[in-house]
């Protein structure tokens, strides 16, 4: 029981990091009814700090990389990070009661990435002598942007043809008495369909995806790198943790829309690290053999995959997918994804990458 | 005239601290009508970052402290914080023409630590080769956070007494003629003893005391240190400065009203803290005799009380009592407390020590 | 061609510097429609922040001259600084087209100081072994605060005067019939003369003066070097590139108004530096000739009256002229001002020191 001793030695320490506790403190705050508040002002400029630094951090490891040769894995980093949001979006969001935003949202934070579980995977691939490539870990906002992006870009539609079908629900209701029902089916269909490209279009106009799309523009093409360092990287873990004492509050008053579905997001957290990262493992060894990508890099890639974001995420997808429940996709990944992926993820990949160097 | 000179000196150069710096200009600021302001969400922000960063110091020097064998020291500590805010309430506040709310705000400024006088104190006990406990220092939150939060108590009690006098007062009138003051005299004084509780509550529930205690529960039960060190703590002393210019720019506006009672609060200010410090004194050399306190954690103890924080206080304060007129206790506090306690205060207390130590 | 290539080299880096690369990006942004913004108390806060900063480091700069010997200098700093504004109230002013309060900014602009062309100044005269004042950099705040507060004030006359023949032509139109524009013609006239000191009042009440000067009386009369290392310093770049974001968001719906002007920026912002630098070197030899100024000095007067602030400058003209067109000011600034100040302007002024040296 060597792993699950790790594994609560883990969580405990997940408990006491300050994201952990100032969301803990958030809920504390609102349950014993504190008029303690953050001005939406303070909150909305937060949102936008944290998620410039994430593009600008992504653009900046971007552009230092090598990108002939990262391209292939580049590809299947945004193939894997679009692949798991509809994974979530046909597994976790199916099962009974589990609200559909939500579960889009948690699948969006589980295809983003947590950079401390990768420095964690770098460190255990040095220890153990494993080698990669220099840019390996640069692979990282190839899935976790797009990931980010795809779950903002359903949770729009999905949210959007609930409308619809309430509008048509309306619709049907004033003009039963007019035989219009029938008319109307057809256009309905059709507007559905022509509509995806203008709500793309609109997630990404969003506030949200604008900060982040902006920074990584301004990462990849000017050399923000002054600012970045001296302002917005050492401001970010302070501001996170005041994010989180927001989300915090909130999460109190929606904790108990979880009560039904909580074991259905243990399971889907429990599994889907393991899933993602074998996924990833997958497209990382057609890249070892076709373009002699490293075992190392394939580690890495697969760690990637199997980390769940619990930095650039929360932000990204509070702003994004507002009606989303942050209690859902956060408890789900810090309180469980997490730990899975570092300590059964990362020893899982090294271990196959060793077997397959040995063979 | 060696100790007037001393006086003068840091009286001095106290006037050129950022802190009173920032209060003298934004007076200044104020009184030629300037249309500089700090838009309100700022300024609610600025006191949120300013109290828990003083709330998760407090908890972080408690946790790292040897909580068994400081046990007594810190129970004193308490002790002398409530007696101080308790002692200012039944002198200060009972002077002809102080306000009631102002003289509770300034007892509960002398009653909080400031940590510039402290360490003032800890450099000249190392100079004379006296030695302290290492956690002595550790002490001072038990002082700082329980003066603060019966300061705003009292203060909260004060007020509500005197919205229900004026509502008996208005109820007379309205139900004179109905000699129903008989009939509402006893249940009036029974209401009173019963609201005690019920204003604690919702004191600890207001931002301030809210966010100081959240502080002080993230530094006692997680582990912020990294976001401490890295944001917290860095913009401290800046935001503070901003608090001050605040502070400054309403003390304008309310500077007259201290006209007539100048007198008195320099007298308090003066007398205060020498008293305080005895009073610890006292209380410390019980436990030097019962569990062995050193001679240097008693004078260290005596500093403490005799301190007047310049830097948690004001913050909570302004937002824990908001009728209190800054201009009365940062007055106090920075223009005479603070330099009677290390000009007079620490020279007094090592010299009984020795004194002591010597005997 | 070895001056273009240099030219252009310098005009693509700052392309990419962080200053106009988030301004670039503010543009973009609105271009596109995204819903990204600034809430309006942070963007209030971030004036205030860059101000308050831009006059500590003025007044400490101030404050640890040695303002004896520099007296003569700073004087032809402040007469520079004024007269440049002058110079471009009456030459890109009047030219065709041109908004009066467009030129104004743009004027005070050029007059107002850029430190990165002072930083270059230097290392090259320590290079070329050219002596100067260790003062001689602490002339800048002479020449920047007064060119913006000139500019703020000529600003404020000329709208104000607007705002007059607005009234009077109104009044003309209501009161004809009866006569009484002849009545009105010299109350009219007196009226606008005794009008300016108020409007210097009301400039200098301004939330961006007011911010200026406070800064610059706490860098005089305190001691603010702890909170400004830690604090307004550190932040400054960071917050810069946010004012820019936000610049940028608004010069996409006004670049349009310069499709027919932009001929007359370019044009001003390529002349302008040179002969500032050439009329400051004029009042340098003065000094040089009357009180021994060293001739290193006299080209630092130069480069500093041949810079044109992009740090500064854009906070307080935004804040300011708020109805000038930043697109104007800080694309003629940075897109040409700068890069003709340092390839071309350090050169001249260095070579003709050194021309006056060898004579």
């Amino acid at each position: 029981m060597d792993f699950l001793s790790d594994f609560l030695t883990l969580f405990l320490a997940k408990l006491q990091s300050p994201t952990l506790g100032f969301l803990i403190g958030g809920m504390v705050v609102a349950a014993v009814n504190s008029r303690l508040q953050i001005p939406d002002a303070i909150y909305k400029f937060i949102v936008f700090m944290l998620l410039i630094k994430v593009g600008l951090s992504g653009g900046i490891a971007i552009r230092n990389a090598d990108l002939a040769k990262m391209l292939l894995p580049a590809v299947f980093a945004v193939v894997v990070g679009i692949l798991i949001v509809f994974i979530g979006r046909y597994t976790l969001a199916k099962l009974p009661k589990v609200k559909t935003v939500d579960a889009i949202a948690t699948a969006g934070l589980f295809g983003a990435v947590s950079g401390s579980t990768l420095a964690a995977a770098l460190t255990i691939l040095e220890t153990e002598g494993i080698e990669y490539e220099a840019w390996a870990a640069a692979l990282y906002p190839f899935m976790d942007i797009p990931a980010l992006v795809t779950a903002i870009v359903l949770a729009s539609i999905y949210t959007s043809k609930q409308r619809d079908t309430a509008d048509e629900y309306l619709s049907k209701q004033e003009y039963s008495s007019k035989q219009a029902i029938i008319a109307r089916g057809y256009p309905s269909k059709q507007h559905e369909r022509v509509k995806i490209w203008p709500i793309v279009k609109e997630s990404l106009q969003g506030s949200a995806l604008s900060a982040l799309l902006l920074g990584l523009a301004l990462g990849l093409l000017t050399r923000p790198e002054s600012v970045y360092e001296s302002f917005f990287n050492p401001l970010f873990r302070g501001l996170l943790s005041i994010l989180m004492l927001v989300m915090g509050m909130e999460a109190t008053a929606r904790i108990s829309e979880l009560r039904r579905v909580g074991q259905w997001y243990a399971l889907y957290a429990f599994v889907a690290p393991l899933l993602h990262g074998f996924i990833a493992f997958g497209f990382g060894m057609i890249a070892h053999y076709t373009t002699g990508f490293s075992l190392g890099g394939v580690v890495i890639l697969a760690v990637i995959a199997a980390s769940s974001s619990d930095i650039s995420g929360p932000p990204t997808l509070r702003a994004g997918i507002p009606s989303a429940n942050p209690s859902a996709y956060i408890g789900a990944s810090t309180a469980v994804g997490t730990p899975v992926a570092l300590a059964l993820g990362i020893p899982l990949y090294i271990g196959l990458a060793q077997a397959l160097m040995g063979g």
